[in-house]
């Protein structure tokens, strides 16, 4: 396969590259795009350092998948000449999430739904996607009526210079200096903020829309009602979500965990007596979507209440893993 | 009045020795004790050294007030030699919060359960008490059904050690070093991870249960159903809270915020242009309970659902500060 991916440059781009190179994906010929700006810039693939091609109308001829992570306004200026060139663009920005015609996929949620795409596939928010894997078993099992969910998100998701920011303020602070945020409007170190994006008009805030709509979009089900307060945290690059559950139908806390158990993309951490659950120290760097705090929910009549606190990579599961694992659905390579 | 601080070296000891001095409550003479480890210590109160006496039954001949946070086994095993002695023990300890004859006083929200007491009043929860002081107004209007709420609660909670722990490790990860946690159970720097209170047999946490049970006793509202998630993040010293509540009788995000603005001891932060809210950085170090993101919950019908991001200083207004206001009162101190 000819793949090209689109910000290789940056966070989300690089490890696109390494999850590529990890899960053996039959890579042809790689093609790293990224702005004018990095111009000059290397990746290493497969050991190989390859230069990187400003991107433009014209990078696409002969490409067969897009991976594509290089903010909104970029995929919408480049999706019309990706889809004149016949490659398909796996998206990872919000630009086309929401559009009818766009599937928005998490393989391990709705993998029939790729095969509705007309040459975009978006992949969803990092926060959705993280919450749909692990709760998708429980919806089809009992149907969710209302999800509460309060995240704990890491500096990963806005960018590598958020990530560079959260380590030198942390050494700021220890050693009595004055903070200045330039990625990030508050302090991160040793502080948590209510997410940045810009507040709309409902007054939440674009994040939380962002995961309330993606959610009902993922799980087909535009009746899910749903709720999110999205908060940033001092942590590189795992996002956490402290979820609760109403259900339409009773299900016990310890068949939540056996469906759990057996879900795709799941790894239950749960252990009560060593008081040890998902965290980010757990799910940096991996795969899985870590699930644990199984139980039932005391405000709720018993059977219609569940609480989950789960943790993700939101550079892994959150982006580059799921749209690597939508190019492998796409090409039929097995699922690992 | 004659006041003594049991757990004067502690971490809530020393903030109550600053929040007597800065409030000026009318100390005449001031008795600082603590464990026999403590021995040949001292405190600085009004500009003298004063040396800690180890605490035991004869400690309190003469003493109007104790300002107990020495944990709950020493508040256990020194209440009735206070009681003999004629003093009142203020308890910043969970031992006997949950005792029938025993006011759980948050000062803003139930100070006339004070006037019941018999020689005990529990000061309690820190993360009971940042939202009691949030929601009381709410709950005085429309009548809280129900409380979602989910914690990003500071290292200052497990005392000065933590603290030190948070500094020292985050030092430590910058620096490439191996971390071994001591006084938490999980690595805190650059983490977030489920509350260390042991877990109970319905699967919440120690400090979950707490805060469910002590915000129903705060509210005198046995019938308020309420789920909380308890998780540490690392922050030093306050304490943040997304909460999610379900109303009797409508209220409209507006005329909530407007009850918030009158309400004693909170302050509200809620600038959607500008994305500033609740944080730590703006709440640590002071007394106000700190109120934003208010907003129409979007998963409840019309009037009936609201979110909210609170944060306050754990040491002030989580246990020192309410203490006080709690002596305050008990001595007829006008409230300031």
């Amino acid at each position: 396969m000819h793949i090209a991916v689109l910000g290789a440059t940056g966070v989300v781009g690089q490890e696109i590259l390494s999850v590529l190179e990890q899960r053996d994906f039959p890579v042809t010929t790689l093609l790293p795009l990224a702005s004018a700006r990095s111009a000059g810039k290397t990746v290493t693939f497969r050991g190989k350092e390859i230069e990187v091609t400003p991107a433009g109308p014209d990078s696409f001829t002969g490409v067969d998948v897009v991976l594509a992570s290089a903010g909104a306004s970029v995929s919408r200026e480049l999706a019309p000449a990706i889809k004149k060139s016949g490659a398909i663009l796996v998206d990872n920005s919000s630009a086309f999430r929401m559009h009818a015609d766009v599937p928005l996929v998490v393989p391990e949620v709705n993998p029939d739904s790729l095969k509705r795409h007309t040459g975009v596939i978006a992949n969803p928010n990092c926060v959705a996607i993280i919450l749909t894997v692990a709760v998708a078993p429980i919806h089809r099992a009992a149907g969710i009526r209302r999800i509460v969910v309060s995240t704990y998100q890491s500096a990963s998701g806005a960018g590598l210079a958020a990530m560079q920011e959260l380590q030198a303020q942390a050494k700021d602070v220890l050693d009595g200096r004055a903070v200045t945020p330039k990625a990030l409007p508050h302090q991160i170190a040793f502080n948590v903020f209510s997410h940045n994006a810009a507040i709309g008009p409902d007054g939440y805030n674009g994040e939380e829309s962002k995961v309330m709509a993606e959610t009902r979009k993922i799980l087909s089900d535009q009746e899910l009602a749903i709720t999110a307060t999205c908060v940033r945290v001092p942590v590189l690059r795992a996002h956490s979500e402290s979820i609760n559950l109403s259900l339409e139908r009773p299900l016990t806390p310890e068949r939540a965990r056996a469906l759990l158990a057996e879900a795709p993309g799941v790894e239950i951490v749960d252990e009560r007596d060593s008081n040890r659950f998902p965290m980010p120290t757990i799910a940096s760097g991996r795969d899985s979507v870590y699930v644990g705090r199984i139980r039932r929910d005391l405000s709720q009549p018993e059977g219609y209440g569940l609480d989950l606190f789960v943790c993700g990579d939101q550079l892994r599961k959150g982006a580059a893993l799921n749209a690597v694992q939508i190019a492998e659905a796409l090409v039929g390579v097995a699922a690992r």
